[in-house]
């Protein structure tokens, strides 16, 4: 409950470090200015992290006829960062440098067969073997990979306690990784993991409040609260696509009735496809190949696929002003790969519903945007947990 | 964004203030016990608070052949605190020490005609010469009042921002009280007061994220996370009863269709009875005695009375259970005074709708329970207020 003075410096280091990313090379008076640390604070931060090898003395610059400032930067070359987006149809792995620039990707795919705890290890491992070959990269650089894993995750156990689409219940992913990679592993959801990606690297850097609404198979919204990840009392918090939209409305692989995800979610918009056009030749394709016909189709205004986004949009209107009214953040991003092929069209199709159920007063303060993040936001979020993991106390 | 250590101090503070109101006496290492605070950091917080007259020395106490321990409680008599709750039919107001216990109480009810801003200001201060008189203390005593005003506040203005039922648009209530009332008064609205109400005094001690579900004429969620309130980014947050139940449902009081209040607000509650029975009596009585009638009818097993409560409490039921999948809280309280009334017979009715929407991962860690503050918890929110308000940096 109460914040220690330990959350605080892993706290303030997080933002600090956020900001080197964006901005090197900085002086600690820059840094200073742009997070509202003190002078003081900033040195001390600095110096530890100069110390561990993670920032780099990299110049100086003028202050206007006063002492001239050092500059730091990232050390890109401290070491190495893997980020894994493990998901139902593939494993995405990238490769980061310290300052969390790409360095390699590589993509699994898995056929729905292939959901045995020990295949998907075995896909994880060649996967960050072949981005280790493509950089070049020594796999002793490597200081740690976060790994998302579609679900509910225990951290510190490093569990994936519950995976619905596999049906798994408490497998000890971290360990069998640990078996075959010879670095730290995190794990974390991808929920988690591409709203972290945002408040580094996107929409939200030096935000608040913020919601990163994960629009894919699954739908879920990533919740942030003063800059920082909210997780809930068991961190599961974010559940938003199991929250109820229509009163005993269609029924949702959860069980329950007239959830967010029954509409927004990949099939619950192939469902609304075959309301528009029980017909539509869409309808017979993988979900994938299904969301991507369907912007196609939409480019060609294709009447069955317009009607089909016209409603997702205000399902999905209506959902999003339900957070808005709740939490009134500063920001809602949309992302995940439903958000990048139909995501313009919904952005600009959910405007007459999230004005109509949010109310004025919190929605004025809102930007509603896309994920700016060009690359695969959760593999970016995942490694950005490793970052933190190696960075923890008690870590050299 | 980024916490300074003054915000930390002023939490640690408050923490240790909830602990030394709820445990008087108590020796400095019980407080670095149960807050979790070294006992450095209590030390200087507790020669702080004695320094400024909150606290004061009441004695020692044996540690087991160590040193005495020295004992510490609220100075009562330091101070008197006011809280006020403007609601649409009434002005509560509430004298306290400054240990928080209630000392005197006034109501004065408001007519329907009665809410321009100066008639407010005349009950309000009337209220408090009330229950000064009561109680016998001298108005210099106090060292603040805390205001809760329904609708949109802005704090630091101390404006009601908007007054829905009584379409009041920034009016600078803060400011007219200042020219009737001699001691700084601090504006807020019912949902953060009765918030702040669980986490010092109530079901949400010592827990870090709770949810105060609001059950009024208007019904709300206070939300807190890491034991401190959640306001959003225009402190609009806790808009819950404006969040879509039932699709294109009921018309609401805010213009759009199918909200949370429209169906579990007190007018939502006897429009359902309304459809369980058209020709109902209680439908004859203001609002506030409707409900309570409903609450009697209840209890002689009256079967519209027992079909009306079991359709609101599954209408209550997937609302919490929403709450619970987005914001996986450990504590949920139903609080007000539609709770008050029917608050035992909604928690039982409403278990099913909450077991069958919330997802049994965040479900197993949420305590759903009734608001345990015997007396007005938005009074007792709104003088936590002015005791904070008075320990704010720069007061004297």
């Amino acid at each position: 409950m109460k914040r220690t003075s330990r959350d605080i410096r892993r706290g303030n280091r997080n933002e600090l470090l956020r900001y080197v990313i964006a901005r090197s090379p900085v002086s600690r008076q820059e840094l200073a200015a742009a997070t509202g640390l003190s002078l003081a604070t900033v040195a001390n931060l600095v110096g530890e992290l100069l110390e561990r090898g993670v920032l780099v003395e990299v110049g100086f610059e003028d202050s206007d006829g006063g002492r001239p400032r050092g500059l730091v930067a990232m050390r890109a070359d401290g070491g190495a960062l893997i980020g894994v987006d493990v998901a139902e149809t593939y494993i995405h792995v990238e490769l980061f440098d310290l300052a969390l620039r790409l360095l390699a990707r590589a993509e699994e795919p898995l056929s729905e067969s292939e959901n045995r705890p020990e295949q998907v290890v075995g896909h994880i491992t060649s996967g960050v073997r072949a981005v280790l070959d493509q950089a070049g990269v020594d796999i002793r650089l490597v200081l740690g990979a976060g790994v998302s894993m579609p679900g509910q995750v225990e951290r510190e156990g490093g569990l994936s306690v519950f995976a619905p689409n596999w049906n798994w219940r408490d497998v000890p992913l971290r360990d069998l990784l640990a078996g075959a990679l010879d670095f730290p592993v995190y794990l974390d959801n991808p929920l988690m993991a591409c709203t972290v990606a945002e408040l580094w690297f996107g929409a939200a850097r030096g935000c608040d409040d913020v919601i990163v609404v994960n629009l894919g198979t699954g739908v879920g919204a990533g919740i942030a609260v003063g800059g920082s990840l909210y997780r809930g009392f068991s961190n599961t918090a974010g559940e938003w696509g199991h929250t109820t939209l229509v009163l005993d409305g269609r029924v949702c692989h959860c069980g329950a009735m007239g959830c967010v995800e029954a509409y927004v979610g990949a099939p619950g918009i192939l469902n609304t496809l075959r309301e528009v056009d029980p017909d539509s030749a869409i309808l017979q394709l993988d979900q994938a190949t299904a969301i991507g016909a369907l912007a196609d189709a939409l480019a060609k205004e294709d009447a069955a696929a317009l009607e089909t986004v016209k409603r997702t949009a205000r399902y999905l209107g209506v959902a999003v002003g339900n957070l808005v009214n709740l939490l009134n953040p500063q920001v809602i991003v949309l992302s995940s790969w439903v958000a990048a092929r139909l995501g313009t069209a919904l952005l600009s199709g959910m405007r007459e519903a999230v004005a109509e159920h949010a109310l004025p007063r919190p929605l004025e303060h809102t930007r509603i945007m896309l994920c700016p993040i060009a690359t695969n936001a959760v593999s970016l979020g995942a490694a950005t947990f490793a970052l933190e993991g190696a960075l923890a106390p008690g870590k050299a």
